[in-house]
């Protein structure tokens, strides 16, 4: 359940309004790197790890309630900085006060400037956030990541908080508000403490390399392929040995012709490591039964059959499991 | 601030895994009417009120915050309808055991067949729920209403929870489960609740009709065109009195015509109506002041011109002054 | 069948080219609560009506093809704002005479920002109008709602109207165009009568309360949650009786703590009420019964089994039996 | 101005319910080659002919028009393929009859296959037709074609006629109901129909290739890049010369060399026609000036500079005019 | 496979940086009827071509990657008109150099507006192209057309051609750099050719009117229905023979009056035609059976039954076939 | 400029029609992970590395038309899939075929139901693969990442990696066809070998944590907020040293009330780390300056100030520099 108390997590403040700056920090609340975005990918995540997972439920399920509250900041942002549209446009009958508003010296050519750079405020929302990114794009939850296995979801987190830090280190250049920079560079830096506590949460999960389970084809894991000719630059992503694996980069120098002598790859050949495909279908079982087993041990229904969500004294006994591990 | 407790606001439970039900109770997680959408627009729609009316601002939030807690029931049933979905696909590699699971009777034609009927839960989100509708939709904010009004947004909500209560409703005859029909029965509950709530609070405010501030032209307000030819009906919305300004309904029977004669309504006059173009202009003036008024007030920021929103005291005292109207 | 005449509803005029507040109007052209919207909202749900409730059914393709027509109104006002951009981009090999447009004042710095601020009406639609709205979002039929039910419907075109009316009350604040705020008057003001005519169709119908059949459950009804602490306000929402079914009001103050105590409310009592569980099921049924068979009775095919949409004679019949409930 | 008669267009029969070809059928109701899609294209494409064009505008709205009659009979026929889904879901408090319904012969399990084959029927419009395509995304404007130009637009038109008749060509093999299929072979017919209309009216405009007004380069308009390589055909489009220009097709066979010898097509010779840039530029000029003229003759406002739409006698006055043309 | 080289094929060139057109450029980026477009929807037609038809085949797919080298040259202009942005946005700590950026003249005043025009350059892409079309909606393949039969697929391509042919000649306005003014009429130019190329594809399939197999109902296929009512002009389109089937057209002058008297045209009659139903039973037979049989001779698998996609010699021998046609 | 050759990179094959698994395949033909995704997000990202990276520009390029070829792979597995299902639509006049094909042993009712459970491959695509994912969502832009920075585009490349990875993984799950089998373990390996070519590219860009340039504030960096109460786990992500930055983990166990005693964190404290303000501001510099200066650098114009893409002996000379560094 969730709860919510009055004051925000960071007092943001503004020195006055500013609704062209207003638009762009739409970029965060309804974009697709923003703060709903994140709350939502890990809230979702979140389920699939309840019952087998409960270390890493508890750590999504902070994340996602702080990026809530994040989302929360952004949009208070958003309406003082739009302060004085929505007063505006109750005056429906009257347009003369126009003249006044905004820092006392915009008028109204001005005022149907702004309206025209974002709509949406001073027609639909009365001065209001709206769930859109910066150009005026309906939040849509495409921008979710996740495939229900921690090796996988962790990284695209890591996406998700490297994207993210970075849009607030761009909209810094876009306002000159030292209070709303403030409030920008403490929602950056939560970021860049997520993006570790991902991390982290990776490195936990032994192994994690390649994601997933089943292990690459010896015969394709180490092949750079040379697909676009011209200058053809080498670096560690195609010589020396490759990072998780630590097998030999094959270069294929002239694709085409190599895929015409091995039949469309058909009769490729391992090169430049010591796998095997016996050795891949093994590790492939090992891992399937490890983790088959663990994900349905957790969730097996109760003696009755009957599952419930809120299950008051298994997580403290999961967790001392847990911390054994 | 959000803050979040590992208990459901309602137990949810269910007696034995359902994929298909799974899918189509996506539609209250990632639907246009589910709980996403009411909790985002409540949450929306607040940030407008926070300064000027902080009594509905209060209402908005506890409802949004509710929204959100029952978003999370709807995604824990979900996610226990969909065990052994997760554990059989980390059995990336033995097929072996597929025969044993969902019920013990379910064979690997069922399982693909289940996979056809959300794929995204076999493919994609590892048996987790997805922030789609029952087909496949992804979640848009194009779904969220609201205006910056009060006598709009409440309007919007009661729609909102009207459609929220039928998909209820209409969920229940898809599940035998008497553990998730009992949560059904309770998320449908709230709904009626909530729109009632709304009501109250569009209630409170007067005048709200009609919405906005800007009163109706009285050449055009009752007038009532026949644009659909064949069996013309006669009921309350065309014959008698309009129910919110009481004036007497005017009936066109033959538009084209009288757009003809009328040269395109240019010369349309009022009838069935004691309003007038200047009763019309005096509401129109003295209600934009007021409401501008209040507005501007509320929002107009403290002496050294910063604002902040966080504002410890400012509460209380707002409150004793609105209970006072 | 639709027909067509050329002569508009209501015989729009402009006083001279205005891009930019033609970029505005696209709101209600192609917007979430524009004209199309409307338009294509009433004539979906049109369909489920033809049989049950041919009166309702009248009203809403009246009124779907009103605004049809209105749609028309919009599109052709946003055409005479455009004049000039088609033949300026006709104009394709001579650049010359560009300086001379819009008005006799509009140098080539100019034109250049108006394509910027509404590059679609410049590169793509060659100045006509296009279906989307005022921040170039593509009409989507997610806008529309419905559910099938009349005491559903009839509250979604309520807050359709509502929303159509402020935008049109909003749009007023950006042009000095006598003509066209004369146009945008007429239109703001059918959205407040078709507004009082779907309240009258839902007073019509009785019981309307909850909205679709089933009766809300007596143990969650009247209960509000204290969900976002701080300052905390009273109301009509939370304290009296609730509008509808005039049910004490019951504030959860500690709802975390409430939820704990109530095993996640599965113990909740209901308080405050006089229904019962009892009753609620009566109701139920004898409702479900009522309306099944009005729409079965309906919707039967005739004796030779085959069914056909226009059916001449039925309608005069219905329109007597109707008039007299 | 829009009108709309009870009786359809084409008087659509059904035997018996099939929610499941209902399902298959919104792909012309709102799916992207659908009626909805016809209707506003030519809709929307008929505001910029208006003035300049009458006659067009006159045939494009006549097309419009009937599409939207089209968009009802399909509508209608859905309906009708979903009889009996409406009633069931009224009956919400009570399941014994669910097994009566539908044919007679259909039992629960079927109900909720139904369900899962389309749940939008079931949960959300109850039994009405949704605005999506069959398999459940609603429709969008991004589905309409059309560049304020005739040479362009008609071409548009033709090709949206063209898929059009495909759909229903291919619908026809999913339905045994004789009245159906005599239902959508009207339909086909006529997207055959005004495909041919289309085809007129682009053929009355010259010269009308290439689309717009400037004329190809004609260093680029006659070359054909072999860019896949493998089996090489020729064929028409690469051998003889160009069907609408007539000049002699040059075949590059290897781009990638050509490129390099040619410093990227920036030193390419033209070969094979016998235009030079002298000459494009004139007829450029020419064509220029004579479309130009004839919109800005047409949309020049009256002599006290305001402009309307409904302009009675003009289109009289200008119909002579183009016949004579 | 593909391959790549760096150069180009039309080697791009731009004087100086410009934000505002790199904006408008985005159209045939990432919009509905640009480079992306083109190239993913003839990509996409080739599939079903492979076999059945490896001539089309062979030039959908030289096409295609054509466009897919347009797509580059647009980006590579796109990229060239931002220089200077990603720099800018890299001086993350320090806003001095600001006014020294971009053609030595523009100040923070002018950088903030760029970035409100297109706020995904600034905060998103970091200046590099999106894949948007000019108003920042994401590129969708709702905006690819094709049906899997090449007289329907040949129309659609012919109408993609001329709407991007179009929107190159609009972008030519807003642009005075004649090394961006080259590049454009190069794309420009390739949209002619490949129009006609489409057009000689179009051509060599016979017959390919109506498009697909199933032939027109003589009732209604040279019937004009005059859904418009006011000022009723005659063109090709509605007097004398209809452009391919040489049938008389027939107006329906009144058609409301005509639905009545022909029972929704149950009882229509065919007129001015000299087809008939058997005629038109007789072609469909003989049509589906020869195109059925086209594809199903070329898709058949081979004797052991398993279908692969690279047949090297297969091409060859159909080359040699398809010519003697 | 991109090339393409007939032969797949790989020799898909397939031994029999399946659409059923067809339909799941599209999940990486036009789904948020699949193939397309990865192939134009690396796509766009290049252009912004061409000049300032050619190494990483090399690579991109690589990879993404290395994916551009598997999008390729997985369109002929597809088609071949689909095989039979345009044959049979061809047969439009006929449907006395219909239950011979299909593996021999098909009915209508399979063949019907086979439509219902992807309408697209028989009512639109003819049994060509769509540019959908598996759930007939339209691929959408919005799939792609990427910031315009490196040290980000690579996490999001890896996350990209990682989640097509899995969904091979799932795929096998639904297929028996060992040649499908063995198609997809080849993509899924190259996704294995892609991440590790972006892992390589990422770490050797130093520094590369944070993303971006600027640093975190150390008063929030190492802060973990217990915002979900309950079951509190500790793990590497709240215990210890964060990993990249090796900061203490500061636990603030009760937000709300910290959040109140530190007015909003406005008076929060630095803990747990050496870093200050001070160090921040200087690294900031320093790296803005040596980024900036990186970029500026290298996209500066040539003497004329003219700049062209395509630049023949700058790469060679830069990679030489490259590989010193």
């Amino acid at each position: 359940m969730f709860h919510h108390v009055k004051e925000l997590q960071f007092n943001a403040r503004v020195s006055k309004p500013d609704p062209r700056f207003a638009r762009l920090l739409l970029e965060q609340f309804g974009g697709p790197n923003g703060e709903l975005k994140a709350a939502m990918q890990y809230f979702v995540q979140a389920f699939g790890c309840r019952k087998p997972h409960p270390d890493k439920y508890d750590m999504l399920m902070d994340i996602a309630t702080e990026e809530f509250s994040h989302l929360e900041i952004v949009g208070a942002t958003i309406q003082m900085l739009l302060t004085g549209v929505n007063g505006e446009l109750k005056n429906a009958a009257d347009e003369s006060d126009l003249n006044k508003m905004l820092d006392g010296t915009t008028a109204k050519e001005s005022y149907i400037h702004d309206a025209l750079i974002d709509p949406h405020f001073f027609l639909v929302s009365g001065g209001t956030p709206t769930l859109t990114d910066s150009d005026g794009n309906p939040w849509s939850s495409t921008y979710i990541m996740g495939m229900g296995d921690i090796t996988v979801d962790m990284r695209c987190n890591i996406a998700a908080e490297a994207t993210a830090k970075l849009v607030y280190e761009n909209l810094m250049k876009f306002t000159d508000d030292v209070y709303v920079k403030e409030t920008l560079r403490f929602l950056m830096t939560r970021e860049v403490a997520h993006l570790q506590m991902f991390q982290a949460a990776l490195d936990s999960v032994q192994p994690n390399f390649p994601p997933g389970i089943l292990q690459s084809d010896p015969k394709f894991s180490n092949k750079y392929f040379n697909m676009s000719d011209g200058n053809n630059f080498s670096g560690p992503w195609n010589e020396g040995k490759s990072p998780e694996m630590k097998e030999e980069w094959q270069v294929i120098e002239n694709p085409i012709e190599h895929i015409k002598e091995t039949d469309g790859l058909l009769n490729e050949k391992a090169k430049g490591t010591d796998r095997t495909d016996k050795t891949v279908q093994e590790v492939n079982k090992a891992l399937s039964a490890e983790r088959k087993n663990e994900v349905d041990k957790a969730t097996s229904p109760s003696a009755d059959g009957i599952m419930s969500w809120s299950d008051s004294n298994s997580g403290e006994k999961e967790k001392k499991e847990k911390k054994l591990q």
